[in-house]
């Protein structure tokens, strides 16, 4: 089946939003990333900032096992806590953009969200730590001097968000059709890899 | 730098026997595969059946740790297994192949033995169950009904061997540059896609 809806889910520093984004405008696809947060924000009724905390990173503060742990366990309201509802108002959201198809969805969990649509081709894009390092300076403009210990806490906040909210592991290729090493296949080649899969998958 | 070594590692099934051939085929490059077995029956001194049977696929009784249990520990010639002996042959096979370049070479961890060349270009082919089932039924010609049942075998006995080889974890993306689903790219498409990657690859 024509795949016309791609999920691009990636490593923090692996350059998978600029293959997303080559790969969006080369097909002439609508493109999906950082406006999901406002339109989680009106979906959810939370504060934009409060969506954007929430989003796609996961401190232990902000699990539902915290909540429970803080409320007693005893208060329904209190366990559906603002990550909860932020992961309910982006699965509302991501299925309603998917409905629409001919489009490129950058992370959020979108290759769970949308695994039953047979039209979704998932790939998820990563990198060796050196190359991540040097985009993350270069590329990003960070400056802080420990980016090792920047990318550890990212991919433990980004694997905790992900197993949260799916209950599979991050970075297992049965998550998606196809993966992709930046650091070997640059940025340009990704997106060369991606087109070739849309046109190749079955 | 040009990738003139290519690893094909696969889940039983999923065709990446028949991906790694006509990829070996169209690039012209030499195919190692199953002839491993008499190269590394060569190499330790074993018989080639012996190796056969410590081939890629570990059952608990051919591990180290079961091994070590049954000599009480005392003896390192006991805690040298065939399954430790197959693999240090193993190791030094596909190093000297590497060495030979433009080649294919199917599993045997050599995805993990090649790790330092930087002339190697490492995939990972894997499918659905469906898919896999079908190509054990109607090309393999099993006709064993429980077909699920030796998927789940198939996979826990080479999840072990990979894992033991290399302290790595079976299926996770970092282990490869280029991971493929067969059941949704087709074998001739998975061929294209590592094409593509070795005219691509940095």
């Amino acid at each position: 089946m024509r795949k016309n809806i791609i999920t691009v889910s990636r490593e923090f520093g692996s350059g998978g939003r600029s293959v997303a984004k080559a790969v969006a405008e080369r097909l002439g696809f609508d493109y999906y990333d950082q406006e999901i947060i406002m339109r989680v924000a009106e979906e959810s009724g939370l504060a934009k900032d409060v969506v954007a905390e929430y989003d796609e990173y996961m401190s232990h503060k902000n699990s539902l096992l915290f909540t429970l742990s803080q409320s007693g366990g005893g208060s329904l309201y209190g366990a559906l806590s603002f990550a909860n509802m932020v992961q309910m108002a982006q699965t509302k959201v991501i299925k309603r953009l998917a409905e629409k198809g001919n489009c490129v969805i950058v992370g959020r969990a979108s290759d769970y969200i949308l695994r039953d649509r047979e039209d979704c081709l998932h790939v998820f894009v990563y990198a060796n730590k050196a190359f991540r390092a040097d985009r993350i300076v270069n590329v990003y403009g960070e400056t802080d001097k420990k980016i090792e210990n920047r990318i550890k806490d990212m991919d433990k906040r980004r694997k905790l968000y992900y197993s949260s909210f799916t209950g599979r592991e991050w970075g297992f290729c049965h998550n998606y059709h196809l993966s992709l090493d930046s650091s070997v296949l640059g940025i340009e080649g990704c997106a060369d890899m991606i087109i070739k899969a849309v046109e190749t998958a079955q």
